[in-house]
């Protein structure tokens, strides 16, 4: 089966492409995503496959392909959500609705799963098992769609999940993994530190909210410094620090927002635990009273290491033209909300090389010229194919 | 000739209030004093003395008293400028110019010094010596007027000067005096601090501006703490702290601005020293660039110990029922533009207490309630007009 | 009477110079002035008054002169400790207590005031009232002499009290006085800060107390800086940071010691309060545990204004040939026991000229070459002789 | 060959034993080894090697094995020293040398590599190429024995090199393996910071070292909170603040001292230019004087990627009832000077589990309980054994 299956996808590496080529055209904000569900809805009509629509907390769609031979049930997921980036790429297929932009390759992945998706469903009476098509929206924007999705209970059945990556680290061809923590979890917070005002020549009058501000953002420093394993990853970013006022009137508040990163969740606790120490410290520090919003948005993610070994034999080992190396690739620091799948179900989202031909410096994700070589679509596509006929054993 | 000034101040009295009621009825902000500078000016209109307009950088106005008699030059100032307060106070000459109140008492300044102008004029022939009256525009805005006044040249034979502020704390009847250093001097700064932005999962690859700007404020505090002379009189206040941003991009600059006084020219030179050296210190301490703007607005006033005793003592030794009480006030935190006359003049600027009848806790200068007893203005036209008659002899 | 005791004064001005260099020749330290009290106490021996020993936590001595006539009762007070200093002046009476030196004066203060004792002794009926010669020990170390004298009940019916300090801040003949708060307040603290030990590699697994300590002395100085009030007086100073250790081994424990100054009881409030804030908000912020002690050893000294009017008209305004000039001096820096008597007595402690005649830059008190003229010592004995007659009404 | 040497190895794991315990109990401090290395000369004695003793700077011993086939030039290297600990093991053979204890386990790697050594001696015959065995001297104590044999040239040919160190993160017969940077490298700094000192009543007099000092530790935060790749190693820990005085005395000096970790030498580099430019920008913030001492002690240890590979290849490949797993270790904190051999010849450093039976918590390397399981000796030799074997090409 897998052979045909595999020939199937070559025969369709052009409609792959012209896929994403219109997804591109045509991206939509996260939460947004209303023609871009009603796309991938209408591309299943006809199929005989459950679709179940507006899944989770937006566009969310559910594929399922019932297997005619018994067998274990997964997943496979890729996002369709695009950025509030204005595209600067020169392309024939450019974004068409302004200042956004699938400058994450999220084009790239709906294109594979569709026609992935496809092919498994006329391979029906040859797979073993159940395979969920999970087409998810909002990636890109907390909460994301992952977790309502987990929520729903539609996963509740899942042994094992898998998701790919398109990333201009490599060629395409290329396919890496990495095992256990693999991309950076993350949290955002709001403080408002109130002291109370008064005029500049009369300190002792008033209490100095920009003082106890600064103060605060010194202290910070130490809970990378001094509290997170130095082998793990943690950053702590204040990007606000709103204390306009009038030079010689002494501030009565000040708001400060920022965002903070770990790869793991023992990092995520200290991380917490301390914050809201300091935050709690400051407040005797200097009488001031805080008001603290603190909101995990995304978990790290944590490939499950047999499976990921799992991926990463299976591609190894594959004689396949279009999989030329299978290498491990290193931690990412971005988020990515694939972890909420990962929380409960053990799988391994893994990456494919996109860098675009002849490029030695490529555009990353999400810069307003990000490319990709478009042969990587049909790579993402075999790859998923592989890692589905080796899991439920159809060879 | 003394009792004859006091005898037909005592009669104006009436007109003085008058006088008041309508410039509080009509005030001006400062530079902007255009119909105060021409009532004053009209006031003079047809007697016998030369008044210059337009002096300094403003509306300022000098009347020149030539005695008929030979002696010394000195000067008597009042300032004529309101504030940008929206009045409060419930009184029947309530501000007509919506949003602009003489919330410091400048109304009645001018007010005492017109008559005790006119009453000086008529007894020209037993003047000994030169008395020059300057009405002086802008006191409440930096660069101030004062400052554009002295620099004109038109000051430069005074031996001595003198002026008065009305301060809510003591009642009409009472007049306060202080020697040496009396008002705090003054100095605006804004501090931006550029370093460069980036996104907030990779502080590495940017240099945090917030992160730079918050240990310049904690380190600004040793220059109080340490470096000033405890006797002395110092603040530093950081009114401002601009450093709005994402809170997921790492800051690329802020901003800052804030108020330093000090109570003497030594404490001045101190904090500008240390100041100065610790935004350098940033530089290098974070691989900043700083630019800074620092301006010293008002010098520390200070008042001529002799002449102060002087004033004290005539004050003390008149049998006057109006001067019931003469005695040290404390050093005052505000600053004032005087003391630029007293840089370059000896001279004492003294206190005249007004706080209304029947009132406990009076409303200070710039409170929008702020009010006087207007027995005050008899008060402070007499106690100029007797260290007038003393300094020059005039008994 | 008040001729007669000056006449005596000036006839006794030789012995008070020789007991001052016996005194001086012969120092002892805080709480170990054996001898010096002795000898005191001798000198007392068979004269018709009162001689209590061992008064208060050590060697002071209250001699009741109890006059013939009815009156008021008063104090005066002459402090006779000396200083851990090794003397570097070339005397004639140099110490010959090797390390230990009356660097401070207090020889000269007790060999003017048992000559003035003498003196009033044997004007004994024309004395109306009680003086109570106050022969203190231990000014110079906390907690001092006074505060137990004091608290021993023995002046419970003081009315007044007056005390000098000579000081090389003018010349003999200068008696200088300062109205209100004169001296700082002083308090003493330690801080032991108890955090976590642990490899210099795996901060992680330690709490760094030096980081603790590091940053409490930042947040201290926002004490002086942001909480005084900008018109008074206040300084902490951590003298000691007592955190050596092994470069590669995080430190579990520091200890900080450290001195606090106020020019009043308000500042000093102010500094208590915040200091205890800063102690719990470290605790909080770091997750440490402070051990503190914080001991008020010297409240500010607070001159009574009218009972120094009164020292400063009475001495202004007597014609005595030694009291050349009678004027303010300034506040002073440093702590003074005779703080304690003024808390319950009203009194005024004011200043004795000393500058060496032809010095013009003198060693200051606590200098190891610090000297006096002796001329000062009738100065202070006739000035004080003066205070009690015109207070006691005995002219 | 390779069946033989282990199975000569199998019939002397006594004697290897016997070897660590002797060495166990008689352990020397770094740099004062010399009769454990007269114990390893004497090993050789009479045997057809080439032996080179004092090598480098103190008792490093190079045994050259010339094979008699042709073939490439490989090291092999064991450390020999002890550290300065007192033995708290409870076992037969503890240390005799008080205060002194072979707690990190370089017995058995010195007892593996001498057995295996005379093993590969007694196969000249059959052994392709040369190999160099290296009994190291000084690996605890910078700056270390292996620069300075590295320096002398006598590893000049070498075209590989390999050791071993036992963990007790595993049981004997499981060797683990990290690819690139394993170990950290380290640097020690002291910093002293010349201010100048006063009166601790009198701050603007002087300029407080403690101050400055503070400063200087809360801005030392920032370099790893936000200069350092969060996906990368950094420490710096001050370990030592001292800064002890007099609770009134102005501190005038104080010195810091402290440890600094760096996973790889980018980030060695962003350390050290940031902690220079932070010392630098102190000099200028506060106005004192800095004078530092920054040495960097061993590199950050990076294991060829290919060879360790060929390492985990081999091990994984080998049939060897005594090599049970073979898996990836996670990077390790400490530092380790054979960093300087692969700063120099590509290698690979490798692990060998020693955990004692039955213990589930063991006491680790520096541990004055530390402890190993023997047959962990057995398992060094052969895993060592298996890769010369392999990398010679001599199966």
């Amino acid at each position: 089966m897998r052979k045909e299956l595999m020939k199937m996808l070559e025969e369709r590496k052009d409609e792959m492409i012209e896929i994403r080529r219109y997804l591109h055209e045509h991206p939509e904000l996260s939460f947004k995503e209303e023609k871009t569900a009603a796309y991938i809805a209408d591309f299943y009509k006809g199929k005989d496959v459950d679709v179940k629509t507006n899944v989770g907390n937006g566009y969310g769609i559910i594929v399922t392909i019932k297997g005619d031979l018994p067998g274990k049930t997964i997943g496979l997921r890729a996002d369709f959500d695009a950025l509030p980036i204005k595209e600067e790429a020169d392309v024939p297929f450019k974004s068409s609705n302004e200042g956004v932009m699938h400058a994450c390759g999220h084009d790239a992945h709906t294109a594979y799963l569709l026609v992935l998706a496809d092919c498994l469903i006329q391979l029906k009476d040859k797979i073993k098992g159940t395979i969920k098509i999970i087409h998810q929206h909002a990636e890109e924007q907390p909460p994301g769609g992952a977790k309502s999705i987990v929520d729903s209970g539609n996963l509740d059945d899942l042994e094992a999940i898998f998701g790919i990556h398109v990333l201009p680290m490599a060629p395409a061809g290329t396919v890496g993994y990495h095992s256990g923590y693999s991309f950076n979890g993350r949290t955002y917070f709001k403080l408002r530190i109130q002291a109370s005002g008064g005029h500049g020549s009369s300190p002792h009058k008033a209490n100095d909210a920009i003082v106890a501000g600064s103060y605060f953002v010194t202290a910070v420093q130490t809970i990378i410094s001094r509290r997170v394993d130095p082998l793990s990853t943690g950053v702590v970013t204040i990007g606000s620090f709103d204390g306009k006022g009038s030079f010689n009137v002494i501030k009565d508040s000040i708001e400060l927002e920022g965002d903070i990163r770990y790869s793991n969740v023992d990092t995520q606790e200290v991380i917490d635990k301390e914050f809201h120490r300091i935050v709690n410290g400051l407040e005797e520090l200097f009488g001031v009273t805080c008001e603290l919003t603190y909101t995990s948005d995304y978990p790290p993610l944590y490939n499950d290491p047999e499976l990921t070994t799992f991926v990463a034999d299976t591609l190894g080992g594959v004689k396949d033209k279009d999989i030329i190396e299978v290498k491990e690739f290193p931690k990412l620091a971005p988020s990515e909300d694939f972890a909420y799948y990962l929380e409960k179900i053990p799988g391994s989202y893994f990456f494919v090389g996109c860098t675009p031909q002849g490029v030695e410096k490529p555009y990353f994700n999400h810069h307003p010229k990000f490319d990709i070589d478009e042969d990587s679509i049909l790579v993402a596509a075999k790859s998923v194919g592989h890692v589905v006929s080796s899991y439920l054993g159809m060879d």
